[in-house]
């Protein structure tokens, strides 16, 4: 970006740093959580099952079984994801959880029976970045190396990932494959192919490919190509294990996550599960299933938060085009949770602590990169779903002062 | 037992045998699963939660957060637990999920601060005999030498316990203290003492207490020693990890499940619990909370319980008694879900394959032991929950047939 120097701006946007300093606000825009008239949207879902429902299919949902998931939620998200109802096992409420006790399994036990990763000595792990702090928070506490993938606008740099799964210590990749988090970014079909291709040293390598805002789209519904689809046609499947969950559907916290694998791993991985645990919250699977009845109900649902999503991330995306324009760069993104700005390197972690100081919480910068560390100190992570369309505008107000100011002190200072 | 041999009964055995056989009778009595009648008990709780209810407290249990349960589940478990509030986490669906974990985290990444379980070499774990299949099965996983304690009508032996944990590569004990699992067995005072004040040489021992019929009485409601007071009153109480869940209160796999711990070990655990989930189903967790109000709702649904467990029991104990009375023992329980039958030595499993033959499943021979192994082969565990009273009976006839059919084949062929 060409160098916009100008003092009387400067001057100007210090008084209105003092001036909201004393407002009082206190806003938090840091984590991406539904809003109250989100979830009011799935309310309905607490009327479907009552005193005086029926509780027996398959069997009674009310008592134990069921390790992988009530039949009727199997399908229900493999008609959603395109996969066949043995290739998918729904469980409780947290895809993070599943990720988490999957990657665990194999730190423990190993994979399709290779070594535990415990085992193997220092292993490694693909992180494109900027990416989902709570996925790279995972990989640290496990010791993995994680190595930074740049992302472009198709997805992942597939040159390096290509490259990078030469080695046979990287083990993994964090994939959030449409409307990534933070970016927004949907993979191209291109770098979809590249990862169906993908042929890594090491036979316990997997994709995690967190399909979180598979449904998600604000402004428009995107195709991503189905990466299982491309797998299979390359007898490949076995690399994928695929992630997805209602908690941005119906209720964080009391929605229902599933995983994606092929026969061969699932069979290892619930075998392991079955002494883990008898099996998941069936009833509230069930409940999911009847609120929405099949894929168009979840569609319909989907069109309905969109629509509340929408005004908020325009808000942001008009609040930064007016004031940041020349001094930053972002990606509008169709869907997701998210706005990543990408401002004039080395002025992030200021910013953040400027908007702290005027009252306004945002995602740490770094929190978007493995080790909580952007090399250029550029990425700040925007989550418009919670707040009330006037708040949003606001807190966006005070993100432009705040990304001008520390703009300016950097090059004033120079 | 003295030898009773009357070939005369046994031709007639055999004949009822013949006769079972053909009758094509199809009954399972191998898992402790709560009956229709019992899971229609806890309907009331899907009316609890309806679209228009309240669903904001401390916040809004319909968005993520309160990683370690909502305070109103906390004050309610810790009430029926008698611990304070600060030392309870409410989580999922399942103690045993729970316990899982736990001791995942302590082979991972060690306990409170000592090297990982997975980096100190070949370890041991203490189980009471015969005991719960489920957790022998995970220290069987995690590669543990899982060592035989005798249960005593007090609970474990406590000599041995106490000779044991002298060895720090001793590092834990599963105890079911309440109505155990299979016997019944209420650990007396003496023996709650004996835990309380225990001194391993292992800093990271620790007391998997899981107290899962804590409140299941049948006959008779036995007051347990409070083991965390006790602890406590010993400064001892970092030793004890303690576990429940309504998975027998209400719904088996719908249920609410938490761990009582101290401060500082929860503190521990709940910071590597932070990486794997955002947090528990909080709203079956306010469910429940609305549903029981208090203790007393509590203690009022196993009243219930009680009562139709109570005839069940009863169908089981007599018929036992007049059939196998000098051919075996078993304790009367007076809570729990299991009677425990101790037939004559070497013919547990061939009673539960006659069993099978003429048409009744039991849990197999052995599972209430270490390796599925019973080293006298006579342990057999009964689980009279499920059935309908009438089924009930047949099925326990069924099995003091081959129990005695089992021993006349011992000592006629001596």
């Amino acid at each position: 970006m060409q160098t916009k120097i100008d003092s009387c701006e400067y001057q100007k946007l210090l008084k209105e740093y003092e001036a909201y300093k004393k407002s009082g606000l206190s806003l938090d825009m840091s984590r991406g959580k539904p809003s109250k008239a989100q979830l009011d949207l799935s309310n309905g879902l607490f009327d479907e099952l009552t005193s005086s429902s029926c509780f027996v299919g398959t069997f009674d949902y009310r008592n134990y079984g069921a390790l992988d998931g009530i039949p009727e939620a199997k399908k229900l998200f493999a008609e959603l994801a395109e996969v066949g109802e043995n290739e998918i096992s729904v469980l409780g409420n947290s895809s993070l959880n599943i990720m988490y006790d999957t990657l665990q399994r194999a730190m423990q036990f190993g994979v399709l029976g290779q070594e535990p990763f415990n085992k193997q000595g220092k292993l490694k792990w693909l992180c494109p970045v900027p990416g989902y702090d709570r996925h790279f928070a995972i990989t640290e506490l496990f010791g993995f190396e994680m190595i930074n993938i740049p992302m472009t606008a198709e997805g992942p740099d597939m040159d390096l990932v290509e490259e990078y799964v030469k080695d046979p210590t990287v083990k993994g990749i964090w994939c959030v494959p449409k409307y990534s988090n933070p970016e927004g970014i949907v993979y191209s079909d291109e770098v979809v192919r590249r990862f169906a291709a993908l042929a890594p040293a090491a036979k316990d390598f997997r994709i995690y490919w967190d399909n979180a805002y598979m449904i998600h789209y604000v402004s428009e519904e995107v195709t991503l190509l189905n990466l299982w689809d491309e797998a299979k046609a390359r007898h490949n499947e076995d690399i994928v294990y695929a992630f997805g969950s209602t908690s941005k559907i119906t209720f964080a916290g009391g929605g229902v996550a599933f995983m994606i694998a092929s026969e061969k791993n699932l069979k290892s991985l619930n075998s392991l599960m079955s002494l883990q645990t008898i099996g998941p919250n069936k009833l509230n699977q069930l409940a999911h299933v009847r609120f929405f009845k099949g894929k168009e109900g979840l569609m319909a649902q989907m069109a309905k938060h969109a629509a509340l999503m929408q005004p908020k991330f325009e808000a942001v995306l008009t609040t930064l085009s007016e004031n940041l324009t020349g001094f930053a760069r972002w990606i509008e993104p169709k869907g997701g949770y998210f706005v990543s700005v990408n401002l004039e390197n080395g002025t992030a972690k200021r910013t953040v602590q400027l908007a702290k100081e005027m009252g306004v919480i945002f995602t740490a910068a770094g929190a978007t990169y493995p080790y909580h560390h952007d090399p250029d100190d550029s990425n700040v992570r925007i989550a418009p779903s919670l707040p009330e369309p006037d708040e949003l505008k606001t807190a966006m107000k005070v993100f432009c002062v705040a990304a001008k100011i520390a703009y300016y002190e950097k090059h004033l200072n120079a």
